[in-house]
């Protein structure tokens, strides 16, 4: 297989399964990608992440451009090899985290100039430097650069910076295709910025329909809008997108999230949730969220959920998960961000599984009762 | 198997190689106890710990007593249970980190007044509260309380506190028998004192022996007495113990300090070293200490050692290993604390082959050509 191709296997309602595949593997959507931000998914082996149904996983190019470098990685034989994990990548541009990380940045039509947030050294962003980062990196998706407008703004500030992110699209597009480093079957996506605004919504997907890319990505949301308002965005925006390409929701978002952006069309999620979450030690689970440091968890043998097919879940106390945590242990970490990233591909392949049988707003159904029950009762 | 059972397989010189049986199961000797401070061997999952080579891991019982709790952890089952780990365990009398941890600590003839490190509650250690605490916690085998002679000391204070350490070795295994929370098969080590004094080490072993014990430790060392000061009292100190019980070195060491006992007849060992050096970066190998840090590695795309079986030693580069722990990345923690682990068990392994063929002598000589030899050289 050498070539990018998405291929739809059903539909229920709204909602897509199929998959994706690339020269590294295919990718079963909807699919969640949990972040590598520094070439590691945090406190959890490659092995381990791959055996929770992790098609693919998401890698920062903000972060790796700055440490260890992309020439580095490049030299080092690519992301791939070098955080040990051989199947599909996707990267990310850098714009976001350029915004919300570094130090003294500078936007122009040109790109982002910027401070490191780790030495203060300078770098400058653009779209052309960004994908020659990702393909540095060896990405199998990449990401056009863009700007994620800020929320609230109003339509004039939105559009202004969506017409930015159509034009970086472009040039985005046209580095892509002049890369040296790229190789047969990577991928590259446009992003769909305009804030909460129907017309400028659309007005991105066509303009980046125009241009050409491999998959549709959805920008600009999880921003503070609010759930309610993101639901209300995707309403208009996937039917904006051609039906043959994967839709990609970034950073999005809880499992809730998830089941309604399915339900509205969306392909592809990634999300630090669980794995930010799991670290301090809220554990995401099919009754909902579970606070690992509360004290009704001191004296509990009981597993966090002995339906699990998850270790971690199913093998430690309640009580252990507890201690681990409140000392600060580092298997804490490791235990719940197992169980989170765990129960997030469980949801994906329920998902998919209820998708293909025509059962979807069954399955629905089911999650939100079962996650509006809440925890087991107490002891 | 009810009963804690010593028996020595064969000696070469002064080394020794055999089994501990326990109604948890055996521990070959010489034995490497990973140190599990608060129910966890830091950043390594119980199972990998299991699969590293460890029959049996070191619990701390000042830590354990504190949070969760004897009582606590013996209402949810006891340690073993606890922290998933049904194979032996060890646990300290507590006494050694209440002179190191804790807060406005006082000893008198009873025991040591202290103040948690956590909360400042006020706790007593006395030789009894030491049992009955790792009763509660049912260890397999339990240490008395003692007094861990600073160094240096006159040969009159190493007296006093070898002496006090006696009675409490005679109170220690009054309570013991006395233990209602005891069961079948738990055994009692003393522990030999008399800093690096030749009359008060052979006092404090015939003293012990007088009360009689299923072990006997050798405590007081690794103190900053240094390692050759070490070695001239471990060469009077274990002639000075009975042959057909288990002998444990506390608190030991480096490779070359495992390697340099057992040769002077030590069976047992624990040390945070693997691990806490492993959290830091710093790798154990067959070629000696790789400082992971070390700007070297940084384009280095050789694994760690490609003769380890340890998949973290084999799979990641070292350029990887240096990128995480420079990141500050949990899993670099993960993979180095692995590394360590498995190295000190895989030394063990080697020794007890070596003893059993009668080839002790040529292993020590091959170990010290090759941990003199050091690291690879770099690219």
């Amino acid at each position: 297989m050498s070539q990018f191709k998405f291929t739809l296997a059903a539909t229920d309602g709204r909602a897509r399964t199929g998959a994706i595949d690339t020269p590294r593997g295919t990718i079963r959507t909807p699919a969640f990608m949990p972040v590598g931000t520094a070439a590691t998914v945090k406190a959890l082996y490659p092995e381990q992440v791959r055996a929770t149904g992790a098609d693919i996983v998401l890698g920062n190019t903000y972060h790796l451009m700055l440490r260890p470098g992309a020439e580095e990685i490049a030299a080092l034989g690519g992301l791939h090899s070098f955080m040990n994990w051989p199947h599909p990548i996707l990267t990310d541009s850098g714009g976001f985290q350029v915004m919300s990380l570094s130090k003294l940045r500078k936007m122009t039509e040109e790109g982002v100039t910027f401070q490191s947030h780790l030495d203060g050294s300078r770098h400058l962003l653009s779209p052309e430097r960004s994908i020659e980062i990702q393909c540095l990196l060896g990405s199998d998706i990449q990401m056009q650069l863009d700007e994620c407008t800020p929320f609230p703004a109003t339509e004039a500030e939105a559009k202004k910076s969506m017409e930015l992110s159509l034009r970086w699209a472009a040039r985005s597009k046209s580095a892509f295709e002049a890369q040296p480093h790229r190789t047969e079957g990577m991928a590259l996506f446009g992003i769909v910025q305009g804030s909460t605004y129907e017309p400028l919504r659309k007005a991105s997907a066509a303009g980046l329909q125009e241009i050409g890319f491999d998959g549709y990505s959805v920008g600009g949301l999880a921003v503070g809008e609010g759930q309610a308002e993101m639901l209300r965005v995707l309403d208009f925006t996937t039917p904006a997108l051609p039906e043959n390409k994967p839709r990609y929701l970034m950073g999005v978002g809880t499992p809730d999230d998830l089941v309604e952006s399915v339900a509205r069309g969306i392909d592809m999620f990634d999300c630090v949730m669980p794995t930010r979450n799991g670290r301090h030690g809220l554990a995401f689970t099919s009754r909902g969220k579970v606070n690992l440091k509360n004290a009704r968890h001191a004296a509990d043998k009981r597993p966090l959920d002995e339906t699990s097919t998850c270790p971690a879940a199913r093998d430690y106390s309640r009580a252990y998960l507890h201690h681990l945590i409140k000392s600060g242990e580092m298997l804490g970490s490791m235990l719940v961000s197992w169980i989170n990233v765990h129960y997030y591909q469980s949801l994906m392949a329920g998902m998919r599984a209820a998708i293909a049988e025509q059962r979807f707003a069954a399955f629905v159904a089911d999650f939100k009762a079962a996650q509006a029950g809440g925890d087991i009762e107490p002891l």
